[in-house]
Order: structure tokens, then C-alpha cells, then sequence
């Protein structure tokens, strides 16, 4: 038996304008795991077992581009290993999807992890981002990486497009509660909105997007000086942005709202917006207060997360 | 009989580390002036009135290093009229002095203004902001000629030390509640405490500026591009620093929050701290409101004030 998991993430800065080049800032939540299990077992072929999506099929049966078949059958090639037959893949997971928390790349981070431990072969931390990179592009067309590289590093990662992972060194540990406004969200859709809206309004639009970096920019110095203390506001002027650009939403606003009532330093709407989560970074002492005061306010979930 | 007027002025963003070559962005208090009439008398000499602090005498008998008295020199040795004689100059000003308003340089340009009016003589905007920066001189010591520069212009000014002044251009007005603590503030001793503090924790306060800085910029580019409501939460954060920086204080802070509870956008304290005043960038229909809450939070003065 193999076994591998792997945390959530959430976006702490910079959503969307990542997209158009301007550094993000996400945290790995590892209060929340995708775990995988691989056994052997007698029967012949792959047989992929994920009950939180009512899968339990043989993997020559599930289409090229299911995502985890896809995981699976590029992690095998990736290890020569394309004659692997008789095991049986459990994925679990305690990672609420579509919300923005990359329960996704955790499951597949966590599959490529399983099957390289099983083959007994090793995988670079690159590498596992780069296979569960090639999945993320089947649930988001364009995906960021964000995702897969802050789940196979389980880091903070300061993030710009195209260019070296950059570990963010936290040298003050601080604390963020999670609320999840119940709402799916599709952050294809939204990126895709947010790119409209870019093109009949450029420069408002790049203005947007500048000052989300400043902002981003601005909170890593902070974090990776040790002043986390400081840098709520600058989630509260994040939000505002967002809010502006017209991708949050009366339920993720009002989630933000009592985050704030209730103590937080600060909070924003967090992914794609629409729907999914919202953060709130609070002084340790008030993350029970807050979490619940977001359940009061209509969070279907929420969770406390320490920041290391 | 000539006169001339010129607003206060107050700070947005930057203050303290504009002294560290960071932008700082102030604007005109328009709602505020200090007025200055000359008139011709019969006696010899030149007399100045000043009913505010209470002076009423001749130049000759003021020493050099008196602000009025120096302004008046000064000024009278650029247009080359020495033998200037019988005059009375009426210094008049409802810009509360000492708290971070700007009330110093006012009177300076008001006098310079007047003085070359009352000449029939010409002063370029950049020659009356220079003799304006004599005269803080004798008040500040190294003052960061923010003061002089916005009273002479009378307009938004996005200003880094050393470098051409830079107006900045509001494209969306916004306008500003400000709260008086009641607390005479020295910006010089504040300054040398930082600086003491600085040399004892450079790298701590080399980031404090840095982000300070950052948030200035940010926030001189939502203003250009006609986005002021989004800059309230840089307000906060600017705040949040100047905190952390060590500069606020309880009163400021109260008002601050006074200021936030009652629906601002976002609020700060403004100039050297320890006393002197906040301010709060406001929905207009919010601005009464706000001032309310800020004279019943103990704000001894508060200013309505639109920003163009």
C-alpha cells in the first residue's frame, strides 16, 4: 500500500490580475487534504475509486480527458510505467470543491505522489507541478499554476506568470479564517468576464490590475518581513478592486462584511469570485470569534487556518 | 489695498516617509484660508497685525528668525523694495495652527502674494513656493516642502523630494472629512523620533517606507484614473503603518475608528501624528454623518472639504 495527500490552497492577493502578469500571493491550507491510496489488488488494469464524486471505475472505461484518468495515465508514461495493472486507486478528499480552494491539483498532486511511491521511482517537486499543471488545463482551459505549485510545494508562493516559483518566506506565522459562501464558482467563467470587460475598457481595467499588484507586492514584503500584523487593510483594498472589476458578489460581500464586524485585521473574496470563498487574516485569539460569525452570516463552512 | 488668500493643506498619503525619498500625495483644504490685506498708513515703517497670536508691532522690532517678520524680508528682498514704507500688513487665518494643516505656509504665500500685489510686481508660482520654503524652514527645520508646494498651487500634489512637483490631475473629485484631535503636534520631534528609531531598526523601518510608499503610488493612480472610492482601504493600511512606525496615538486612533464606524471608506491619522489630525475620504451623502461621529468621539474642529 502507497499512500500520498496533499493541502488546499487559497489565494491570499491577486487574483485575476495574475492573469494579466501581476504577482499572487496563495498559501497552502492544510487543514483540508486530498489523500491517496493505492493498493494491489487481483483483478487486472486500474481501477480508480473516488467516492466524493460517485466514481468507481476501471481506468480504460473513463474518457481521455477525464481529469483523473488524464493524471493518471500522464503520471504512468511520465514513470514508463504504462504497464501497471492491478492496483486500485482510493482518492479521497476533504477539500470542498469548486469554491477556490484547489481541491483539484490536491488530488492530483496527491495521485502522481501515490503512483511514483508505488513504482518506487522519484519525481522532482518540479515535476509533480508540471503533471498536475497538464490537468488543471482540462478544469480551466487556461490555468494560472498557482494551484499545482502551491499544493506540490505546500508553501507560501509569491507567483508571477511564466517566471521561477518563488517560495515566500513567512517569517512571522499569522492566522486567516476561511469561509465558504456554499456558492459554486466557476473560475473559467469568471476569468473569461474579466477579459470582456478588459477589452471594452482597457484602461480602467489595467488600472485595476496595477494597483492588485502594487497591493501584492506590497503585503509579501510585509509577510516575508514579518509584519503580518500590518497587511489587512491591504485585503480589505484588494477586495475593494475586485469588487470594482465586478467579480464578487452580494453573498461574498456580505461574508467580508462580518469577517470585518467580528475583528478580522482584514478580508476579501478569494479565486474567481461569484460565489466559492472569502479570507480574513485575524489576530490568532479572534479566528473562533470570526469563524463564527461567518457561519451567523450564512457560510456554509469555514475553517482556521494557520499561516507558517 | 491689496490682498491675498491661500488655503491649508493636508496629507493623503506618504507622511514620514517622504522624509526617505517616498512619494507623498497632499491636497488643498480649500475650506480653510489665511487671508492677508495691506494697506497704506501714515506712519513710517512697516506694522504687522497678527490678531491670532496676538501680535501687533513693527517689522523692525520683530528678530530675523520670526516667521512673519522673515517671510516679509525675504520677500521684500526678491522684488528688491527694501525701502517699502508705511504699510500695515493684516495677517487673518482660520487654519488651525500646529496640527498638520499647513497653517505656516499659508500665511507665508498669503503675505508673499500680497506683498508683490501691493508692488504691482510679478511672482512666478515657483519663486512664491520657494520663499514659502524659507520661512518653514524656521519652523520644521528640514521641512519636506509639501506645505509650501501645495498652498502655492492650490491644487492635488503628487510630490517626492528633490524631484519637479507634480499636480496631480483628479479626474473623479472625492471628498474628505478631517478631525481634529485638539492635540498641538510637532512634525519636527516626530521626525527625530523616527529617525532615532530608523537608526536603531533600519531594516524594520526601511520596509514600513517602502510599503508606504507603494500604497502612495497605488493610490496616485486610482486618482488619476477616476476610481477614488477605492482608495478608502489604502487609508487604512497607510494607517496601519504609521501605527506600526509608532507615530499615532490613542486619540488619533479613536477618532480614526470613529471615523470607519461611522461608514468612511477609510481614515488615517495625517502629518507627523501624536496629535494634529485624521482624516476620512467619504461618500459625499456621508461626509455630515461622519463629521457627527467625530465630534462626538471628542474631534474638538472637523472640515468638510471636496477635493478637485
Amino acid at each position: 500500500m502507497s499512500k500520498a495527500s496533499a493541502p488546499g490552497k487559497v489565494i491570499l492577493f491577486g487574483e485575476h490580475a495574475v492573469v494579466y502578469g501581476q504577482p499572487a500571493l496563495a498559501v497552502p491550507v492544510t487543514q483540508v487534504q486530498a489523500e491517496v491510496r493505492i493498493d494491489k489488488i487481483f483483478s487486472p488494469g486500474i481501477r480508480i475509486n473516488a467516492p466524493n464524486i460517485q466514481l468507481n471505475d476501471k481506468l480504460d472505461s473513463l474518457a481521455a480527458s477525464h481529469p483523473l484518468a488524464a493524471t493518471v495515465r500522464n503520471t504512468l508514461a511520465t514513470l514508463e510505467a504504462g504497464s501497471l495493472s492491478g492496483v486500485a486507486i482510493l482518492v479521497r478528499s476533504t477539500i470542498p470543491v469548486a469554491s477556490g480552494l484547489g481541491s483539484g491539483a490536491a488530488v492530483s498532486v496527491a495521485i502522481i505522489r501515490a503512483l511514483a511511491k508505488h513504482l518506487r521511482k522519484d519525481l522532482t517537486d518540479e515535476q509533480v507541478s508540471q503533471l498536475a499543471f497538464e490537468t488543471e488545463k482540462l478544469y480551466h482551459g487556461t490555468p494560472s499554476g498557482i494551484d499545482n505549485t502551491v499544493v506540490t510545494y505546500a508553501r507560501p508562493v509569491y507567483f508571477v506568470k511564466g517566471q521561477p516559483i518563488e517560495i515566500l518566506r513567512v517569517k512571522k506565522p499569522f492566522t486567516i479564517v476561511i469561509g465558504d459562501t456554499g456558492i459554486p464558482a466557476s473560475t473559467k467563467e469568471s476569468v473569461r468576464d474579466v477579459r470582456i470587460q478588459r477589452h471594452k475598457n482597457p484602461e480602467r481595467y489595467e488600472t485595476l490590475f496595477a494597483a492588485i499588484g502594487s497591493i501584492t507586492r506590497t503585503a509579501g514584503q510585509l509577510i516575508e518581513n514579518g509584519m503580518p500584523e500590518s497587511f489587512g487593510p491591504l485585503m480589505d483594498e484588494n477586495h475593494a478592486l475586485l469588487r470594482n472589476m465586478g467579480v464578487s458578489s452580494p453573498e461574498l460581500d456580505n461574508l467580508v462584511e462580518a469577517a470585518r464586524k467580528a475583528g478580522a485585521l482584514g478580508a476579501k473574496m478569494s479565486g474567481g469570485g461569484r460565489g466559492g470563498n472569502m479570507i480574513a487574516l485575524v489576530q490568532p485569539g479572534k479566528a473562533g470569534a470570526v469563524a463564527r460569525s461567518l457561519k451567523e452570516a450564512g457560510a456554509v463552512n469555514t475553517i482556521i487556518n494557520k499561516v507558517v
